[in-house]
């Protein structure tokens, strides 16, 4: 059970520090454009917002996704001729059908990818969230 | 893959522009319906409150969920004959029985279905507890 | 499809006000006891405050899957010697194993239980977590 | 039914605590260490707090997943013979493959430790959330 917890910990550990740094860079990044575009009308700058959040999370929920597909290939997690980008993104979102099940060596890997991917998309939410709620001052209560 | 990528990736954002917009449209509502209602009982409010939001809410994640439904139907994602509106909302929930899988070449839009499902469920249940918060002053510090 | 969405609808509707309720009652509550129990150490205060919500919280969880499960009853949403409650909890979390599937014309209320059921349990932990900080005052900024 | 709420609600709250206590802990840790550390570069800073409450977070998941496995073994919920640790983090985490069905008399343990997985995960979610969050002040509006 160690070598699973060890393949699947240093996979979550690298996915959130990911996700921390594209938190960093998407702050920045809408600073910018919050200070350039202050001229803009509200409904476009909601827009633009939602859209640049919502892309560069999707691009780093992806990476994630890909890093999971890559720990699944170099440890032989899922029977050979598996779609695995199919099986860790299943996996990260919790979809679970069952059509693929992994080896039974490293099944702990497949739960472990559900809770980093459940934290990882609940941590986009709160940002996503986080960013509207300075464009709707009335849901602040000061 | 990167057809659905593309597929995938433009129905969430317009969803998450769905989703933005009908924030918006509530917190106008609500605010509209405070100042009406200020003569009401607690209790009153705070029901006319949640009833207005969940409802509000539920019609927006429903018509998230007809979005993916048409792409799906769009692109073939799902065998023909398939009920595409319970399959949309079955993988846009992560519940994932399994009953109907997607066809080999669009798989990837059920996990971006659940991906973009949780997230926006997420963000209503943030939506809904910041509203209901603003009716209980003692969740608050200060 | 609207039959569904009305049983559905309205079953969800009722959940949201049960929840919204508890939360009123749980707030007082905890006020009532954060107002006696002041000499007791931080330790056994905190332990009170998460035995306490936890408890009323699984109460409100499991009457909503009960009504989940009255409505599954009412329009025959499962096939016959189903056990209701089994199923609606496992839908109510997102479970999904797929050993029951719901009858064809009333399968949406599979994912509309999941749906409201992933919204309220969050709802849930949101109360969790707002409680908790106010005995953790670093995690606050000011 | 009476005997799976007794065993399912009691693991559940014993999870409540050790997760508040695990809470509690980490928020001591993380100010120790802001204190000691707050000559180091900020990027550094940032990547320290983010594996540390990681790490912690998921040994806690960790622990509480075996607790569950725990009461699985004890009462009997699954077939003889099945991977008690893999079947509990697949029920935490609301995975459901299907692959492993719990005993019928035993069965609302599964739902009640995904119920449990969930809470508990947005738990750590939102934890992380405020721990970042306090290290990008730009997110705030004050």
């Amino acid at each position: 059970m160690v070598d699973q917890i060890l393949a699947g910990g240093a996979t979550s550990v690298v996915n959130l520090v990911i996700h921390a740094l594209v938190m960093g860079a998407l702050v920045k990044l809408l600073l910018g454009m919050a200070g350039r575009g202050s001229g803009a009308p509200e409904f476009m700058r909601y827009t633009v917002v939602i859209v640049t959040t919502g892309s560069v999370l999707f691009a780093a929920h992806f990476a994630e996704i890909l890093l999971w597909a890559y720990t699944y290939a170099a440890v032989g997690a899922a029977p050979p001729g598996t779609d695995l980008v199919y099986f860790a993104f299943s996996n990260y979102t919790t979809l679970g059908y069952g059509d693929i099940l992994p080896v039974d060596h490293w099944r702990l890997l497949a739960p472990m990818t559900a809770l980093n991917g459940i934290m990882l998309i609940g941590w986009s939410t709160a940002l996503i969230f986080a960013f509207l709620r300075r464009t709707v001052p009335q849901l602040e209560k000061h």
